[in-house]
């Protein structure tokens, strides 16, 4: 398999495009080599939840090398390419580069945007990797925490107010995921505060939450997002966040924790290719995913503008992304054996958003779905798709925890000193009960 | 229970010996508060699987306030205390203070001394909480992935040698657990390299492994060591450590990945108390462990030096700290209820240190176990005293797991950016077979 005559196949990306690519490939004699900045694939659908302290990062993330040990045509490296030169067929990497690819996918995926203020981010951190969710998780634990300690209502008002900007399914999660935090999994354990006061508040720019998916979808997420009191701000934009809070046109939101679930921005990688982008910075590809006059490269998943054959575009969800890897990958070895190549075809197989417990949107098509089986729908296809029988046992094993107890198990605060928040660790003047300092 | 009335009760620190001073004060009409710069309690003993990749954090980590969730006379504050005003009765924080205590339990336990040589401790950092755990298994894992990149077989050698500093319990734990994930946890991961090509090289100061353990069970934890292809180096004292590796008096062992096990250095919040200190900086306290001339100021758990009443010293174990924790709070009890004090008598339950799959050491006072019984005894008593019963379903399934697989689940790289480590994420040159080129 090693021979160097075989040809070279450089797959830029472990998400789930670049996976499926490779496993596309396997038996085939290839050298094939996998390129990831991580040394894990991430199960990003729900990265949520590792946010919201529900499961571990080890739960929806494995390491790449283990997922492919069995395909001996495939090396995995860490590393993170930095450009592509399509006329010599190399990839550049902070350091060296490789030697020349026969061919190269490309599948690096999205990140978010901040609407022209990349400054947001420090106030309104994003959540696409695991040190994200891990920081979402350590503001949101510690805003309780300071809360406990505040002595003034209005400022613990103010930790006690998180906003979620953008309710797409990631948005919409969080939200209720945030909600469940202070509804249930922290009664009793505070002195001075009641986490049930907290406010959580959703924030969307378009008129309703969950805007890509059917609108009796929509009412229905708001419905039950409604029931678990989380305030909706719908056909309302962000004109400013900063450390106090978020501003809405005329109106002004106190709060010390703002997430960004709004928008999302193609891997910088794509403009070196000099490739026609969309105005996310997505590559706009060819019917067989190749990149124009490059039929080498291919480009796949979030990374990738693909158009369905009425016009439509592809959205940038799992379920394409391993569509369009596998593609790839199939379309290499049509090629190898002079097969001619075929245009790709999405398959919609429908959108699932869960809001809480037992609680749940799905739309597959001709039915929509919500409520308690939307849920149970989401549950099972997630646990099928996670990647790893072990995570699946471990998964599982967390959400009956958490289902059974309605706690949360990782509940952790871990990272750099509470100080660099601003937060400062101050004890409470005096014990006396709060609750009757409550406005 | 919040009457003013009631004596005030300042903790600091919710390790063993904090946590089960507040549970014996459980009932008591008192107002008790507990400070932890963290919001968790860590299950120490096992802080090495995390290290090792095979537990999660919050397997072995539970959040302070959930824990006395039940116990209504206490409150739960994050919160470092700087010093200490015996006189005036406060604690001084970073930010602030609290009102004056009426009694003060000091349980904030021990760090790592690099005896004088602090600049140690970033190449080989040491093991006390979970971001040091997180950042010895980014280490060891980023090793293996820079040693399949590179070319150089000195300098992949370099990378796949582990030097482990003190064969103490956690030294020796440490390097058993690094053993096993060269032998199987990686197996048919690497391309290039041979995981189980690895050194690991467990270095001590005196002539023994577990030099505080019975002759007969140093040498049993030798030999299980030494199957498992351990290098043991005694008798060795360390001159320096950089980052090419360790410098034992006439001896250069280059090395890339370090640990450090060795020295124990008390909290230097006993320096502010006045109080005499033994010369690893812990308090001499009296009998009934409360400081010279302060009966209101009680030490437990690391950070107190306890003379048994043969004059030697109680050991800085888990079981210690927990005795010590409970005598404290049991004697603000009986000074309550007007009944003189007793003094601490410290009951050795015997000591265990596991050294891998199916090996371990066991000092049972008159009966010295090793091997698959003593693992076995290890395993029920961890599990047994691991606080929460979420954390032992969690621990059971992640030990079943690794025991039926050899794998590891948690073997995840996160945190800052690889090339912070001086490791460049530089792909090889070329995908040439890699056995053929090792020395």
């Amino acid at each position: 398999m090693e021979s160097t005559k075989h040809p070279r196949v450089v797959i830029l990306g472990g998400g789930f495009a670049g996976l499926y690519a490779v496993r596309a490939l396997d038996g085939v004699p290839l050298r094939v080599t996998l390129f990831d900045r991580r040394n894990h694939h991430l199960f990003q659908p729900l990265l949520y939840q590792v946010a919201s302290a529900a499961l571990n990062p080890s739960d929806i993330a494995t390491p790449i090398r283990s997922i492919l040990r069995q395909q001996r045509n495939v090396s995995v490296f860490l590393g993170e390419a930095t450009s592509i030169d399509p006329v010599g067929r190399k990839v550049h990497f902070r350091r060296g580069s490789v030697e020349p690819y026969d061919y190269l996918i490309i599948a690096t995926g999205a990140t978010h945007s901040y609407f022209g203020h990349p400054e947001w981010s420090q106030w309104a951190p994003g959540l696409k990797t695991i040190e994200d969710a891990l920081e979402i998780r350590r503001r949101v634990l510690l805003a309780y925490e300071s809360a406990e300690r505040e002595d003034d209502p209005a400022i613990r008002q103010e930790f006690l107010t998180f906003v979620v900007i953008g309710a797409g399914p990631t948005g919409v999660e969080l939200a209720g995921a945030f909600a469940e935090i202070a509804l249930h999994a922290m009664n009793r354990d505070f002195r001075r505060i009641d986490p049930s006061q907290a406010k959580i508040i959703l924030v969307e720019g378009l008129p309703r939450v969950l805007p890509s998916y059917p609108e009796d979808l929509s009412d229905k997420a708001r419905l039950q997002l409604e029931g678990m009191n989380v305030r909706i701000r719908t056909s309302s934009m962000v004109t400013s966040v900063d450390a106090g809070g978020v501003t809405l046109g005329e109106e002004r939101i106190s709060a010390r924790t703002v997430v960004w679930a709004a928008g999302v921005q193609a891997s910088s990688l794509a403009r070196s290719l000099g490739a026609p982008l969309d105005k996310a910075g997505r590559v706009i590809v060819e019917s067989d995913l190749s990149v124009p006059d490059h039929p080498e490269i291919f480009v796949a998943g979030d990374l990738a503008s693909v158009s369905n054959e009425d016009g439509s575009k592809v959205p940038g969800v799992a379920s394409a992304a391993i569509q369009e890897g596998k593609h790839a990958g199939r379309t290499i070895r049509r090629d190898l054996r002079g097969q001619a190549r075929t245009p790709f075809r999405y398959r919609d197989k429908g959108s699932l958003a869960t809001i809480g417990r037992a609680a749940a949107v799905a739309d597959l098509g001709r039915f929509h779905l919500s409520g308690w089986i939307a849920w149970m729908a989401w549950l099972v296809i997630h646990i099928f798709f996670l990647i790893g029988f072990r995570n699946r046992v471990m998964v599982v094993t967390e959400w009956a925890w958490a289902y059974l107890t309605r706690r949360r198990g990782a509940r952790l605060i871990t990272g750099e000193s509470d100080s660099e928040l601003g937060i400062a660790p101050d004890p409470p003047p005096e014990m006396k009960p709060a609750r009757a300092a409550e406005p």
